[in-house]
């Protein structure tokens, strides 16, 4: 494969992890691991909740398990930098834990120095924090808990279209405002009964969707490269499109819910929002990557966009001068639909399982991984 | 009928209306009749949106229609104390038409002095802005265009539940204020799939909420006096609960879908909030006077209540210091639900369906009588 070329330093590990055989055995010889996991802080918040298990504080609720068995277990928010405490761990750590909320960037550069690493896990799903094709090259298994939040980031989408259809955030600026003038809201709010919402990806989440949105009695389309299940899609009653141009210009709302890959890095460029409605809604939990940061910003501000609402940026944390921060129309948040304290649990839940399997030398669910045995998930390829 | 007692004044009128063939004639001879509007001004948004009826500007489309015909229409926003336009026209108009939004208190006062009222329309749903029971013993006719706006209101009620389950505002707060603390908002986000829903009171709005929670997976409980058709009850899968008390401590999130009536006034005071579960949420899109103020306020200063959402108050438009504006987790808006754009358009349609048809002295729709020939609608009385 043409990715080998990239990986001549790491040669050996690549041998060794090619022989799927020796891997599992070196891993049931109960070898004693250090486990890194990178987590957001959770500060004054985290004692607020016993099942908030997400901070670093709640380390993901696995210390004692993994202690009790002896391996190492460090766990820090600090991973930006030569200096950080991530940093200091990459060259002896030989699994890393992160998530989309607070990711550690591991890069080729990082793998490079990353001697004993042999398996990176995502506490959530989206795994593009992770440069997949040196990891991939440096025979390193990277897995995800694919379908452990996708409900939680479903139900954070139709609120968001609500949110923006309603046009909810100028009314509740007046009632904290001491302000009540429902002119101000009623000449931009709409219901979103009979509107045209189109998903850009229909996998596990844009089918959550969909299917929250089927009551609603919208008209609704999805564009993927591949189409969904035939009774699923009568039961929904959602349109596919097979053309992403061609479907643009009908939606009143578009829903990005799509992996970040080198196909779909900056997707919604200027071009492409010029192909949208004016007055269109667009809401990207998926990665703000997808979307070209300032052509967004301009849009919103010229109002072809009249509305931009999601919880991904790049890179997070998102810098104070972050444009989206200040567009006009927008409801923006933290990176968040996908850490509700229900996917915590689950997902906590999912890397416990993982760790385990792995520490017995067995494999995953096969949905969980991006990265096995050198090849790329091909939604990544 | 007791009331009668209380309308000593309006023998006259009352008489004359209790002969509905009598009036109808009356109403068919072609008689030039003074119609007043009071709804909400427009101001700089008025031209904003060739759609946008439903203030003084747009007047519900109806102007050319009425003066093209004869009759007179006076349309204002100014509609309190004894020198306000409204007072003004109150001796001989016909008509008056509001909305709940701008809602005309027509007192028991006014009526008396109405010596030409005929006809009291609310665009939109929700008449306790009139006294009911001094229009029905003054022998008016008070009606509403109903189902106007119930699917703007379920689809707001929606919206409500998941910006409180998601704990949506902090997060809106740190993307506006240049922050990222992931922690501050996961600590109190949850799913909403898994949790307990409860409405208090399942009419038209009910149902439509009910039936967008269904592909949520929650558990769906609903009060009301009347169960709902079982074949709709089952497809939804909401249970029906004969005692409210008993349904509040099951909810981890409490809807309110009553109309306002001597029945339902300050139903959700002290005690009742005493019985719902710690951290219950609220949504309120039904009438502000169904809760008692001050004691939501001071459940949401505790905690007891942990997240409050609505667009109704007491009174309308809500005073500056009135506590809902400052409460903690409240996410609190004017009265907007029913008055999208869709639903402006809608209101302002029956609004003129109903005149036309009191001018050519025919029956309405008879799910739009509140009161009629003396008698209050079911869910008022």
């Amino acid at each position: 494969m043409a990715m080998m070329k990239r990986a001549a330093s790491s040669a050996l590990r690549s041998l060794i992890a090619s022989s799927s055989t020796f891997t599992r055995n070196l891993h049931a010889s109960g070898e004693k691991k250090k486990i890194v996991g990178v987590f957001y802080k959770g500060n004054e918040y985290a004692k607020l909740n016993p099942n908030f298990v997400g901070c670093v504080e709640g380390a993901l609720g696995i210390r004692e398990w993994l202690e009790s068995q002896g391996h190492q277990y460090i766990v820090t928010d600090d991973k930006e930098g030569p200096d950080s405490e991530l940093e200091k761990h990459i060259p002896d750590a030989h699994v890393i834990i992160s998530t989309p909320f607070h990711p550690a960037y591991v890069t080729a550069e990082r793998i490079k120095k990353a001697k004993n690493l042999e398996l990176l896990l995502t506490a959530g799903i989206g795994s593009d924090h992770v440069d997949l094709k040196a990891a991939a090259a440096a025979g390193l298994t990277v897995a995800e808990v694919t379908g452990s939040n996708v409900v939680s980031v479903a139900e954070d989408e139709l609120m968001r279209i609500l949110i923006l259809m309603r046009n909810f955030l100028p009314g509740y600026h007046q009632a904290v405002n001491g302000e009540w003038n429902v002119a101000g809201i009623a000449h931009r709010a709409y219901d979103l009964e009979g509107k045209t919402v189109g998903t850009v990806g229909a996998g596990r989440i844009g089918k959550l969707l969909l299917q929250r949105l089927k009551p609603f009695s919208c008209n609704l389309l999805y564009f993927d490269r591949l189409r969904i299940d035939p009774e699923l899609e009568k039961e929904i009653g959602a349109k596919f499109e097979e053309d992403l141009d061609a479907m643009l210009p009908k939606c009143d709302v578009i829903v990005i819910n799509t992996p970040l890959t080198e196909q779909t890095r900056g997707l919604f460029d200027k071009n492409r929002i010029a192909k949208c409605k004016k007055g269109v809604l667009i809401v990207n939990n998926a990665r703000g990557a997808i979307a070209d940061t300032q052509a967004i910003a301009d849009a919103c501000s010229s109002g072809h966009v009249a509305g931009y609402s999601g919880d991904v940026w790049f890179p997070q944390p998102a810098p104070k001068d972050h444009p989206w921060r200040y567009m006009p129309n927008h409801a923006m948040t933290p990176h968040i639909s996908g850490t509700t304290i229900d996917a915590q649990l689950r997902y906590a839940a999912g890397v416990k399982d993982m760790l385990d399997r792995h520490f017995k030398g067995e494999d995953f669910p096969e949905q969980n991984y991006i990265v096995k045995e050198g090849q790329l998930a091909s939604q990544y390829r």
